[in-house]
């Protein structure tokens, strides 16, 4: 008996292939991780095709990481910078994606996508789910210079999507400039070079009336100066 | 000037925001990444919901690595083996995911995938586009233990979601057992203890005649003995 099996064709496989409980555990979380490909975001890929999911996300996060690891506000390992963006959705899995401004999901999100960690991380051998864990669990506490430098990839990325396509998904969810530049801003403190683009982005979309109904269709953040 | 520039929206935030030539690069490289998440192969979802996209695939096969690694048939690292598994099919933005089973296809993938990397890896400042580069040419060339073991990971994933979906794309595309078997065994270079469970799971699956027609629907492979 294990916690998780997978279905019965794969648990026969395992057992006649004569694999040990530690390969079975693995290829029961690499079967499982697959369901991530499922999740749905808010964010439309740029061709404007579909919304994006999650295993899109985290591939496209994790790449941007090797890339962009040297901007960072303090100097970060770009390995583990990688592989914290390559697992931080992976909870969602259970708990399904929250959206940024729902202000009601936000506050059930974390005891949601604690049980959802000890469920799929709980799959693995006690090694590999501390791993996982404990890359998840510093993204998700915002505390050190990788987390938030992982922060400021995880929003820049839809801010760029959102962009791209005349901010549709900020118009179908009626979000105003002002909350998305208050969530936005964020990114400053992970890294004030890759905010100085997003900053730029937001204020030509803004002076485009990219945003959603509200107080926030303006020209200028709220109690900012333009840099650069 | 140039060689790759993004959209009008996004040359002007980088040049508004005073960011230098090397951080525009990578912007405009993280940007162009996006398009993987259209690119569609031959196998569908676990759920069955829609065909499998590249960078679905990219992150599926990159956290596969990290849980797998220590199963290669010699050691390696796993953080190469993961970046490896990160990039290795990005070339297909330009030349397009080449099926497996398409001999014809096959034949002119080289050149269509050098020319790709020359122009997507081309976007990145010289060091990066280096490293993407090597790390490319090392799986393509398969002539290490790190890309053999990427090679066996890159061909287990299809072979499960495959049989998740009783065989789903086999059938649809008319591939026998023999072509399957053949083209998976190569996994065998890489991990022999991944090849015990993939030989399973095939085994099985003629078994219970998820193949395509022609000779394949068999019960045994050819010329191979049972495992485990």
């Amino acid at each position: 008996m294990t916690a998780h099996s997978g279905p019965r064709w794969f648990e026969e496989a395992l057992a006649r292939s004569g694999a040990n409980e530690r390969l079975a555990a693995q290829l029961r979380f690499v079967l499982e991780l697959d369901k991530a490909k499922t999740v749905l975001r808010r964010t439309y890929l740029t061709d404007g095709s579909r919304l994006e999911d999650d295993a899109q996300h985290m591939w496209h996060a994790l790449m941007a990481a090797i890339v962009l690891a040297e901007h960072a506000a303090e100097r970060v390992d770009p390995i583990r910078l990688a592989l914290m963006l390559a697992v931080h959705d992976v909870v969602e899995i259970d708990a399904g994606d929250t959206f940024i401004y729902d202000d009601a999901g936000m506050a059930t999100k974390t005891e949601r996508e604690r049980l959802a960690a000890d469920r799929i991380f709980g799959i693995l051998p006690p090694d590999q789910q501390e791993l996982f864990r404990q890359l998840w669990e510093e993204f998700e506490e915002h505390d050190t210079a990788t987390a938030r430098m992982a922060t400021a990839i995880d929003r820049l990325l839809p801010l760029l999507m959102n962009r791209a396509l005349d901010g549709r998904s900020w118009r179908e969810h009626g979000v105003s400039f002002e909350r998305v530049y208050a969530r936005n801003s964020t990114i400053e403190q992970g890294s004030p070079a890759l905010w100085a683009v997003g900053r730029q982005v937001l204020e030509q979309a803004t002076a485009e009336s990219l945003f959603g109904a509200g107080p926030g269709a303006r020209g200028a953040p709220p109690g900012g100066e333009a840099e650069g």
